[in-house]
């Protein structure tokens, strides 16, 4: 089920697994094609992404292998594993309106209202945490012992 | 200021370009032991992460060029720009926490409060949105004439 292998086996860190799985070169950028704009067939997917086709095809296959989506009549359609990548990408989005476009390329919507969609990190006790720098880490129960590092 | 080059050209989308900085394998888990493990000197994040020397100084140099870290007296640091990778760091952990741990190995608090952190998806009209598929792309200001594409 991985993509990039055990690269980053000595990180016991939910990111790094998800970065395991959809961290290579266009990995994402393929499932924010299925997910926004409606690309279902490899052609469709070659014809938005401009992407070698060998890569191409290892990346769907690499997907297809990750379960983030299925492969059936000529169609790759996302799973709910992938289709739950949405705050991944809507996360990439807001950094990259932020710091590297001008104006957002792309704005996002809440399909039942038209609502602007964003992104948030929010404290069960506080609500909405504007400043990053509030976020700090902390062991949790998957982590192995003997391996608590410099977090806790 | 570029670490992958034009690679993602043919996509005018912020998470393309946000990509084109942070999408490199290695990239987000040098950042994540910034932001969460205290880790500021090579010497840091090599023990931390276990990654070839050659690769880890190319990615520093990398996220120094990107105005994500830096450099001084020895140190790498974060800048408001590398901070504000904070909520990409999130998604990707809440998706790996749900898909691919069997516990979560890290937990996310708010430093003021210790309250946990998580990461959302919210409609301004709604309030959170807890489906996925309820969020649609639609184009924005930044979209260039001519390619408007699928998304209407």
């Amino acid at each position: 089920m991985l993509m990039l292998g055990k690269t980053y086996d000595n990180e016991v860190c939910s990111a790094a697994r998800a970065l395991e799985l959809v961290g290579e070169r266009w990995t994402l950028l393929i499932v924010r094609n299925a997910l926004f704009a409606g690309c279902t067939r490899y052609g469709d997917f070659q014809k938005r992404l401009g992407i070698a086709t060998n890569i191409l095809k290892t990346r769907l296959d690499g997907l297809v292998a990750a379960e983030i989506m299925t492969f059936k009549d000529g169609e790759y359609l996302l799973t709910e594993r992938g289709h739950d990548l949405v705050p991944v990408i809507l996360a990439l989005t807001a950094w990259g309106d932020r710091w590297v476009a001008d104006k957002p390329p792309i704005l996002y919507k809440h399909s039942t209202c038209g609502g602007a969609i964003s992104q948030q990190v929010a404290c069960a006790e506080c609500g909405v945490v504007d400043e990053p720098s509030e976020v700090i880490a902390r062991v949790g129960p998957g982590m192995p012992a003997g391996r608590t590092t410099r977090l806790s």
